[in-house]
């Protein structure tokens, strides 16, 4: 165990809200009372599905290229990622008046490059099976001088996420505890560095793809584990190792780290379109999951649950959540 | 022409404001900077899918319930509804303290039957094929002396259901126009009476089905037509004549009715679902596409529009939006 200094504080988190004031949506608080009989607590959901960009990627995007230098922003901003990430980016540099060179596979959905484009950013394309995107984003970096914005590995990406709980906290007040979707780790770092400051007694905690448990392995073994790369519905949370900056602040801040199954997933999605009436992609979905199927420790009082995005379209909601499981048809026959 | 006393007035909507707060949910107002780039106007969202029973109905059918003397409810209500209605009025019955009787075919969809029977509600079935559902209900209400409630045609409903459009403005203000949902008439006439009492220039449209346009058919001869029973996705919409109480109002307040196709019922719901977020039913989503798909005369401004309901379930979604219409692909590529 070691004292170092954390990578952030509640301050950066304070400094991140007042940056994104008037910026990013005070996204709304949901409620409902199905869901809450169902959980046997007082639930409330903090939808960044409505936030720009439809995730709350972009609270962290913005708060990044917002501190660069004069400098750094005459020259531009680069990212590598094909989901919400790469949208967050492009949309906040041109929200501060700088340009975003984003690297993406050449078979990226045409939706995500369109959106992405739309920002008006430039794409630069990469073959996923024979080239490297950390390799072409760091060459392009040097090359053309651009401030490189990691989707959570970077103190100022985790404190603009971590306003998401902020905002809520502030909203509903105290909560029992608060859940969180894990991926990099960035939300939810940045999220229980604000709860744990305003509530020091509030449980936090995560929810990984059960193929994507890298997370709830480390924090077990006291240090990042990596994993294969996982398969799962869970596009957000397809990761092999917790970030280098995100998991010391994880492993002394995060209470409880819950599997689910995509099984899990899609009946939440589901739950959450025909009786929310809102669209969460499956890692969006996947708190609701955990509560929803139990799998987290007994809860119980009123927990804070952030539904981090909405990206997913009708074609793919079709295929996911289009026919229900055979186990609720018959349960319910 | 006759100068009739109107069936409402403004105060009748006041009125049953007053009622149904803390009973029924203060709907959020959405906006999106897509849909107003897109209309090229400021577009504000009144939410009633996000309503109790996923549908502005409730608003009618509470207001109804909760003006019967004590002894109606005593014996309790009825209603004829295999859709949005019924569950309106099973749950203003039990949030009132009486009973709901309501007549469904025997093939209605499982889900709605077990969302109404989870109300409290007591199902009567028929054979849509051999019964008449107007007489079992007159039937069943002589019988057990219950008090039927209609789904539009009834000042009390009218009035209710009109305190969607009155919450509306409310909250943003003065609009340039106002775009409703016309199935039976009763949303368009009670928010019509709020709307115009408030701001006598605002222009209320209606919008309907272009297979089922009996009310715009009904506006231009100055009387009821009735048309063939119309097939088309938007479920709430499909009635071939408009209602007695309502048509009067509507002659004299509605300034023009845009009709939509399924077609543009389909892409409305895609980028309700892909865009805002958020879930529509056909009907709901009525308004949304005759503005994205240029139906209605030039409006600009600000532009009010109901969003009436959200109950479609996942698969029927699926069926409906999975697939993206050809020439809209076939455009995008």
């Amino acid at each position: 165990m070691t004292t170092s200094t954390p990578p952030i504080t509640f301050d950066d988190v304070r400094d991140a809200a007042t940056r994104l004031e008037g910026v990013a949506h005070r996204t709304p608080v949901l409620r409902s009372r199905t869901l809450d009989a169902l959980v046997g607590a007082e639930v409330l959901l903090k939808c960044e599905n409505f936030q720009r960009v439809g995730a709350f990627k972009f609270r962290g995007a913005y708060n990044a290229v917002s501190r660069l230098t004069p400098e750094q922003l005459a020259r531009g901003v680069a990212a590598y990622s094909s989901g919400n990430h790469a949208q967050a980016v492009a949309l906040a540099a041109r929200e501060l008046g700088t340009t975003a060179v984003i690297v993406m596979p050449e078979d990226a959905p045409r939706s995500k490059r369109a959106a992405t484009e739309g920002y008006g950013a430039e794409i630069v394309t990469y073959d996923r099976y024979t080239e490297d995107r950390i390799a072409i984003g760091a060459a392009l970096a040097a090359e053309r001088g651009l401030a490189l914005i990691p989707p959570y590995d970077h103190p100022h990406v985790m404190a603009g996420q971590g306003t998401a709980a902020l905002e809520l906290l502030e909203e509903v007040g105290e909560l029992d505890a608060l859940v969180v979707p894990v991926g990099g780790g960035g939300l939810i770092a940045g999220s229980a560095t604000a709860a744990k400051a305003l509530h020091p007694g509030i449980r936090v905690i995560g929810v990984e793809p059960e193929a994507g448990d890298d997370t709830r392995r480390s924090l077990a073994a006291g240090r990042r584990v990596e994993i294969p790369v996982p398969h799962t519905i869970a596009d957000g949370q397809a990761l092999h190792i917790p970030g280098e900056l995100t998991f010391p602040v994880n492993l002394r801040l995060v209470d409880e780290i819950a599997p689910v199954s995509d099984d899990e997933i899609r009946d939440a999605m589901r739950f959450a379109f025909e009786r929310l009436k809102i669209v969460v992609e499956p890692s969006g979905a996947t708190p609701l999951a955990a509560l929803l199927s139990g799998r987290t420790a007994p809860v119980a009082g009123r927990i804070g649950v952030i539904v981090s995005g909405g990206n997913v379209d009708a074609e793919r909601f079709a295929l996911l959540c289009g026919e229900r499981r055979r186990n609720l048809r018959s349960g319910h026959g």
